[in-house]
C-alpha cells in the first residue's frame, strides 16, 4: 500500500454549503489508513500554482464539523480560469509534492481544469486520479439534477420574495428584484417558491431563457399592477435581447449617448434602477423599488437548505469513494430518484467540462413570465424543512358609517 | 361597565416583528368582557379616514398567532402624514364609529398623529384613550431603550455582513453595503456584530451621525486593503457632508454637471455604485462589489430576533393595559433592566412625538469609523439567540517544495 497524498481546492464563487464538500473529503480520505497527508489548498488553483498548502491532516474533526456549517469557502477561492499552460503548472507542482489524488470543488470552468490535468498527468504517465465535485448557485452544470450550492441560494431567493411580497402589499407599489444568474434562470425562477396565496408575488419573472422586450415588459407590468393594485418583479441579471445583447449595457448604453459623457453605470444596482426609472417615466406609477440581491443570496450566514448541506456533504464524500474504489477520473453528479431522493454517478469529465445548462422549457410558462408547476414540483424539495410561512388575517369587512 | 370598542392600526414601513403588537393588543383587548368589538384599519390613518375596517373580534386566536410570526404589515400600512386636518377626519370617523380606545404602531411620525388625535378629543370632550405603540428599525424613538422592529433588522444587517465578510475572505478585494437609516446610524452599526475574529470586515462603518468627507474615505478604504488585502465597508445610506447635504446626491450632482445631461440617477443602488466607482478609479483596485441592502432588511422571511418577537408582543400587550388600567393618553416605551431585561413605560405622547434619537456619542469610536464595546454590550442581547457563527480552518502551513 502506497502512501497516498490527498489535495483539495475550491473554486469560484462561494456557496453556503460548499464547505460540507470540503470536509466530505477531508474526513473521508481520513478514514482510510493508506492516506499520509490530506493538504487544502488556499484559493483554488492559484494557491496550487503558489504552493499555498494547509495541513488538513492536523484539523480536529471537530473544527471540520463547524467550518462544514459555516457559509463561503474556507479555504479561499480564486476567478482564474487555467488555460493549458496554467493546468501545465498545477500539474508540475502535483507532481513536485506527490499528490496522487486531486479533488476539486467547483463549476463547470473548475471540471474543464480538472479535464485538462487529467491529460497532463496522463500524458506523462503520472499516477494522479482527479475529481470534480460540483458546486454552483447556477445550477447550471449539465447532467446534474442540481448542484450543491443552488438550493440554498433558491431558499434565499425565495425567502426574500416571500418577505417584499408583504413588504409590498403592505406598501403598495411595484418592487422589483435582480437576482443572479448571467445564462441560466434556476435561481430568479425561485422566487416563484416564495408564493403561497393566488394573488402573491412574483407576479412576473423574467428569466435570461427569454428574450426580453422592454416594451412588452412595460406593458406586463402595467396589466399587473392595474390587476392587483401592486407588482412584484424578479428579473435576471442575464436578460438580454433577441441579439443576445445584456439589457443593462442597452439602458445604460443610451444614458451614454443622451449625455455625450463617460457616465459610469456599471455597478451591481444599475440593472434594478434603470427597469425602476422605465417603470416611473412610461407607466406613471410613483412608488416603484427596485433591489439587487447581490452578494447576500450567495454569503448570507443563516439561511440554508438541509437537503442542500447533506447532498453537498455527500458529494464530498462519494468523490473520495469513486476516487478509492473505482478506476477512472470524473465528475461526480446529483441524479434524483423517486420524490424526494438522490444517488450519485461518476460521470466522464468531458461529459461536464465547459457546458452549460439552462432552464428547460417545460419549467417556464408558454408566456414566459412565470414558471411551471413541474418547476415547483422539481425545486421544493430541494429548498428543506423549515421553510418560513407566512400568514394573512381574514377580510372580515367592517360596515361603513359615514359613507354607505 | 359601558360597551368598548378597539381601534387598531399599523403605520409606516413594516418590520419583522410589527404584527406581534399587532396581536398583542388584539389578544389582550379580547379577554376583556366589556369590549365589544376591536377593529383593525387597513392601511394605517388612510384606511380610517376611508372607514376601511376589518372585525379581529371574527378572526381566530390560532390564525393571529401565526399572523404575529408573519413579517410585514398585515392589516397593511401608509407614508401619509397626517396634518391637522387629516387628524380631524381621524377623529370624526372615530367617533362615528364610537370607538373608545385608539391603538396606533408606527415610529415618531405615528406617535405626532396619536397626539393630535388625542387633542381633538379632548377639545370635542369626546371620550377616547389614544395609545402610540413603538416600532421603527432606525431604532430613533427617543426615550426607548430600543425600538420593536430594530433587533430583527439588526440581526439581519449582523448575518449579512457576517456572509459578506466570508465571501470577500474567499475572493479578496472591497465589498461594500449600504444600510438603510437616513439620520440614525444604528443599523449601519450593526454590521459590527458580524465581526468574530479580529480581522474580520466590516473594517470601516460610515454612520449619518458623522460628517462623510470623500478623500478621507478613499484614505480610510486604502489603509484598510493595505493592511488586510481587502476591505469590508458598511455604509448608512444617510451618509452625509458637513453641510448636511448627502453624499448621494452630491456625488450623483456632480456626474449630472460633468454630463451636461439630466442622468436619473436616483434609485436605490445608486449610492453603492457612487461610491465604488470612486474606489475603482481613486485608487485603482480592481475587484470592488457594492451591494444595497435594500428592502431584505426589513422583510426577509426567515430572519427574526426571539428577544424582538416578544418585546414586540408585550409593547402591544402593555399597551392595552395602559389603556384600561391607566388613565392617560400615551406612548409604550422600553426601558432596560439589568444586563438583559426590560421593562415598559407610558411616556406622555409629546415626550416622544416628532422627536429623533440618533447613536449616542458613546456608541461611535473617536475616528469615527468604528462601533465601541458600549454599542456591542448594547446591542447583543437584542439579537437574540441563535446567531449562525462562523469558523475556520487552522493554519497549518505545508513547507514549499519548488519555491522555497
Amino acid at each position: 500500500m502506497t502512501a497516498e497524498k490527498i489535495l483539495v481546492a475550491q473554486g469560484g464563487g462561494p456557496t453556503a454549503v460548499i464547505n460540507q464538500s470540503l470536509v466530505g473529503v477531508v474526513l473521508e480520505a481520513r478514514r482510510h489508513a493508506s492516506v499520509q497527508r490530506v493538504y487544502g489548498a488556499r484559493h483554488g488553483v492559484r494557491g496550487i500554482v503558489n504552493e499555498d498548502f494547509v495541513d488538513l491532516t492536523q484539523e480536529t474533526s471537530h473544527n471540520l464539523e463547524l467550518v462544514a456549517q459555516t457559509p463561503s469557502s474556507a479555504l479561499g477561492s480564486t476567478r482564474d480560469k487555467p488555460d493549458a499552460k496554467y493546468c501545465h503548472e498545477i500539474f508540475k507542482v502535483l507532481q513536485a509534492h506527490g499528490i496522487t489524488h486531486f479533488f476539486y470543488i467547483g463549476g463547470n470552468d473548475s471540471s474543464d481544469t480538472v479535464r485538462i490535468v487529467a491529460e497532463e498527468a496522463a500524458a506523462a504517465n503520472y499516477g494522479l486520479r482527479c475529481i470534480h465535485i460540483p458546486k454552483t448557485i447556477d445550477n447550471d452544470l449539465v447532467e446534474n439534477d442540481h448542484t450543491p450550492g443552488f438550493p440554498s441560494a433558491a431558499r434565499f431567493v425565495a425567502q426574500a420574495f416571500a418577505g417584499a411580497n408583504l413588504d409590498n402589499a403592505a406598501l403598495p407599489g411595484v418592487y422589483l428584484g435582480v437576482v443572479m444568474g448571467r445564462h441560466a434562470g434556476f435561481l430568479t425562477a425561485a422566487s416563484a417558491l416564495g408564493k403561497k396565496f393566488a394573488d402573491d408575488g412574483p407576479h412576473l419573472i423574467y428569466l435570461p431563457e427569454r428574450v426580453f422586450e422592454l416594451e412588452r415588459f412595460l406593458a406586463d407590468v402595467k396589466t399587473m399592477h392595474e390587476r392587483h393594485g401592486r407588482c412584484v418583479i424578479a428579473v435576471s441579471e442575464g436578460i438580454h435581447d433577441a441579439a443576445g445583447t445584456p439589457i443593462l449595457s442597452r439602458l445604460a448604453g443610451d444614458l451614454e449617448r443622451d449625455a455625450h459623457g463617460n457616465v459610469q453605470l456599471s455597478g451591481t444596482g444599475a440593472l434594478a434602477d434603470l427597469l425602476c426609472e422605465e417603470i416611473k417615466n412610461k407607466l406613471g406609477i410613483k412608488r416603484v423599488r427596485g433591489d439587487t440581491f447581490g452578494y447576500l443570496q450567495r454569503s448570507f450566514i443563516g439561511c440554508v437548505s438541509d437537503v442542500d448541506q447533506r447532498e453537498a456533504r455527500e458529494v464530498g464524500e462519494k468523490a473520495v469513494q469513486f476516487a478509492f474504489h473505482g478506476d477512472r477520473d470524473g465528475s461526480v453528479a446529483i441524479k434524483r430518484r423517486g420524490f424526494y431522493s438522490v444517488d450519485y454517478e461518476l460521470l466522464p469529465l468531458a461529459a461536464v467540462a465547459g457546458k452549460t445548462r439552462v432552464m428547460e422549457d417545460e419549467f417556464i410558462t408558454p408566456e414566459g413570465t412565470d414558471v411551471t408547476d413541474a418547476f415547483r414540483m422539481y425545486l421544493r424539495p430541494l429548498l428543506g424543512s423549515g421553510m418560513p410561512d407566512a400568514f394573512r388575517l381574514r377580510p372580515n369587512r367592517v360596515a361603513k358609517v359615514l359613507k354607505r
